[in-house]
């Protein structure tokens, strides 16, 4: 036993290291030639392995976009935690700093480059579950900040999670990739506008 | 003079009657067929009128799809004109009715039909501007209201256009067509807890 388990976490670890390497192929061929023009073949081909090996760990295309887009948005969650951690910043500074990354990293990362916009327009289609487990998790981080800041007394919210999730629907225009391109040329409101206006909603009794 | 006058007023008429005639049938070819199937030989047909006199009105499908949407926002924004109106009732209740409506109908209107939701993507993927109109028109109806509970003392608000476009911005969620259908089954918040969060920060000082 002693020895079987150091084999099998060698060979864990190799194939998650494996697996890490498709999705960072997969990731730049998605970003370079867009999601539809990417094939199994061509992550494959720049991997120097056989397609069958890429389907050894992803049954599918839409099994890759999926892993794809659940590590950017993981990466979107991990530093919105690191906001939300920082106990000693009172709450309405740590809202508006959230926000603020929030709707940055969105755009970064879906918007402003249209082949990585595709690629999020496929998963909206094809892979809600994603993006639900992405809007729950931001819920329970806004969740964990209006819940502090209530306890703290910045903020008068009988129902955390309810005030959370009103917080993130309110700023969907800015979260959401086909949003933030549809009312790019919108009048407004600006983020700092819409973050004023949400904050005296949290204080109000 | 005044002979010309009546004749040119039943030439416009004529004009504009016939112009409704084949915004209808487009309208309901629209909804029973789809914007992708439907052409303009169908609506000319129906018509028993050559695609020639169809375009006299209308130079391309596009032209028939940005008036039919025109007219679709156009009966939303009638009847919240209508809520917006009635001066006796305290601005808060208007609110809650005006954003209820804005939700139910943009849901009958563009969602709960798929086919007419094709339609609404169309004109918000090649005729944008149809859109911004209507936003500006909402954006406009729930200034004058915000100003009014403001000048009344029910809200609390420094600038009521600011104020309006959060309000119109925060509840994207229920009167955007593809975001009422991608949200359906996400956890919330109720378009009556939106609400009310939205009246707590609008009676904030």
């Amino acid at each position: 036993m002693t020895m079987q388990t150091p084999t099998r976490d060698t060979t864990a670890s190799a194939g998650s290291d494996l697996r890490c390497r498709i999705l960072a192929i997969a990731e730049r061929l998605f970003r370079d030639m867009g999601y539809r023009k990417t094939t199994v073949a061509d992550i494959a081909s720049v991997l120097r392995m056989s397609p069958g090996n890429v389907y050894r760990f992803f049954p599918s295309k839409k099994a890759l976009n999926e892993a794809v887009a659940d590590r950017l948005l993981g990466d979107i969650e991990a530093e919105l935690e690191r906001i939300v951690a920082q106990a000693d910043v009172p709450a309405a500074e740590r809202l508006r700093t959230f926000v603020a990354a929030l709707h940055r990293m969105s755009e970064q990362q879906f918007t402003a480059n249209r082949r990585m916009h595709e690629m999020v327009e496929v998963a909206m289609a094809e892979s809600w579950e994603v993006i639900h487990r992405h809007i729950e998790g931001v819920d329970r981080l806004l969740c964990r900040l209006v819940a502090e800041g209530a306890q703290s007394g910045e903020f008068a919210v009988e129902d955390p999670m309810v005030a959370a999730r009103c917080v993130h629907a309110a700023i969907v225009r800015f979260c959401h990739p086909a949003l933030i391109a549809q009312c790019a040329d919108e009048a407004g409101p600006t983020l700092e506008q819409m973050t004023a206006f949400l904050l005296a909603g949290l204080r109000a009794a």
